[in-house]
């Protein structure tokens, strides 16, 4: 370590007083969100240390620096690292918002790379003129999402375009997080005989936005299922340390989950239609739109691939986490058709689940 | 760590034939982006397999799962993590375009932690109705600065909206990096006598991007600077491991730079006008906007505090790369006025170096 330049105590008194200096000194009188506050001078710190950073819950210490600097324990570690953009519309839809929707969907990221997660960035995009009433709802949200799931945010940065330019607000989070040693997770090593399991029902996310969105007429209570799974994720490694994928179904749904991991691994799923839960209220607003359940986004459930051994084990413990209470085995893997999911209906009958073509639901994460 | 399920030749061979069968089966046809592109579905597919990927370089082994993972060697380690989104009008400028500002620009913030830029993320998010051939170029460029910089894009996600709810692209870069044993570089580690170092002109950036946007009569031949400044930091901290600390003098320029290290240290500096570097260009330009080079954007250049014993061998480093050539000793590090800055006038006086208020230059990075 390089010795200090001056007793520590004088060193955190200079700290002390540059903190109450910017306390002091940048307050957000604005009400609407203007060019200015993107420029990097006075504006700028307005908005940041009068309503992001005390929004996010107060400054960091190094709240001047570009660069958050985070300790990682003991070694040689392994860190995950992902990244998302939130363009989601509407801002809010019930069960969640754009702000909880961006901490939840990149933590999500992590864990399904088996990570524990260290900490997120926070990159906004604001459209000029935005009410600043929205985004203190929106920095609130994110506070909360973050401090419920325990992963802070460490970092971030703040952009303006001009009024028509963006939608109101756009969101990138990036994560990182330590892979715990032993953890290894990919679709690469998914083994024909595996079982497939989901954590719960499908379709709860992107039907509840496009209910919010648009003006259908259609009377049903769907809520977001929005919510960070990391803890499901490490519940579920740690009945069954083999695991040799997770997956979070988001856009695109079970469907393009399932297909992905079926062409990472070479190799062919086959799901029981019956076992996949579906809540009643999805399923007839699907029926209505006519939307496959399967193509919708989620944004709290989670796919794993297990041994068929550990299958019950692994069940046990999705079942034991509050995200995992209605959780199911759905199918398993085959040798063939190589890269390919089929469905078995109840009827008997089996058809091929194919990814989304087109896209009906645009914006929905 | 886990016993791999299979003999390893077996699980090659099998990542080896999903490789194969991901670049047979997926090219991207359409001349426009369309909403589907963000749907997670085949569209998003062939998008990201028919020109992301492969314009980035090739598929990562783990082009499949949503989170990187990336060893990172000896331990305790301590990890710097950094965002910013980029937002540049135009998207194309002399001397640079959005991709490669997105690479440099976060490879400087992890440079000025002091840390060895490890990876970056990219998030997209595009504009329905965007020119393929310009997203190519764009990626092409994020490739060859990526690539010319050693610091590779592992992760990365892309979204749609719809046609005027964005302005073509904006692009979100997170970076991770390693800060070595023995880098502490912070402003408040900042003490009275240090020196200022700048390592080079002032400005060019910021006029560059605006001399392209504007349909100014102004001729002038001004490239942005925009350039990684990894390697330039590493040789400063080398010359002068007690570096107190280092800025990029982004969106604000140096005037913003400089204050928020004057705040964040509770002390002064004081800068000699005759000895910043401008050039002849950039100066014209500016006299005629009526702008300060002080308060221009810069993407190519850094701040050093350092002892004054070590100033000579941190200004000899900065000129022995090819980024300093024209680093000068700007000014030095007082006890008061504190949180202020002062530019020494050639004529002899002195005046207050504020941040920037308002915002001339919206949307120049």
């Amino acid at each position: 370590m390089i010795t200090p330049p001056s007793p520590l105590g004088d060193q955190l008194e200079r700290i002390e007083r540059a903190r109450a200096a910017r306390r002091r000194r940048y307050v957000l009188q604005d009400e609407w969100i203007t060019l200015s506050h993107g420029s990097g001078g006075k504006a700028s710190r307005n908005l940041l240390d009068g309503l992001l950073l005390p929004g996010l819950g107060g400054a960091p210490l190094d709240g001047f620096d570009d660069a958050a600097v985070l300790p990682i324990g003991a070694a040689p570690a392994r860190l995950a690292f992902t990244t998302d953009s939130y363009v989601v519309s509407p801002l809010f839809f019930p069960g969640g918002d754009i702000g909880s929707l961006a901490v939840h969907g990149t933590i999500n990221d992590l864990a399904t790379a088996g990570a524990r997660p260290l900490a997120l960035s926070l990159g906004l995009i604001l459209e000029e003129g935005l009410d600043v009433v929205v985004l203190r709802r929106i920095v609130e949200s994110i506070r909360t999402a973050s401090a419920a799931a325990g992963v802070p945010i460490v970092t971030g940065d703040t952009k303006v375009v001009n009024r028509g330019k963006a939608d109101q607000v756009f969101i990138n989070t990036a994560g990182v997080g330590v892979v715990p040693n032993g953890v290894s997770l990919s679709g690469a090593l998914v083994q024909p005989g595996d079982r497939v399991l989901l954590s719960g029902p499908v379709g709860d996310h992107g039907i509840a936005v496009l209910l919010a969105r648009e003006a259908l007429e259609i009377e049903a209570d769907i809520r977001s299922d929005s919510a960070p799974l990391h803890r499901l994720a490490a519940a579920v490694l740690e009945a069954s340390p083999q695991t040799r994928c997770l997956k979070d179904p988001t856009r695109g749904g079970v469907a393009s989950g399932l297909n992905e991991i079926a062409q990472h691994a070479g190799l062919a799923s086959a799901v029981d239609e019956g076992r996949i839960p579906v809540r009643g209220d999805v399923r007839a607003a699907c029926e209505i739109l006519g939307l496959d359940p399967l193509h919708i986004a989620n944004e709290g459930k989670l796919i794993a691939i297990v041994p068929a051994a550990h299958a019950d084990a692994a069940l046990d413990a999705m079942r034991s986490d509050a995200l995992g209470t209605e959780a199911a085995i759905i199918g398993e893997v085959l040798e063939s058709p190589p890269d390919m999911v089929l469905v078995r209906t109840e009827a008997g009958g089996s058809r091929v689940l194919d990814m989304l073509a087109g896209d009906p639901l645009p914006r929905i994460c």
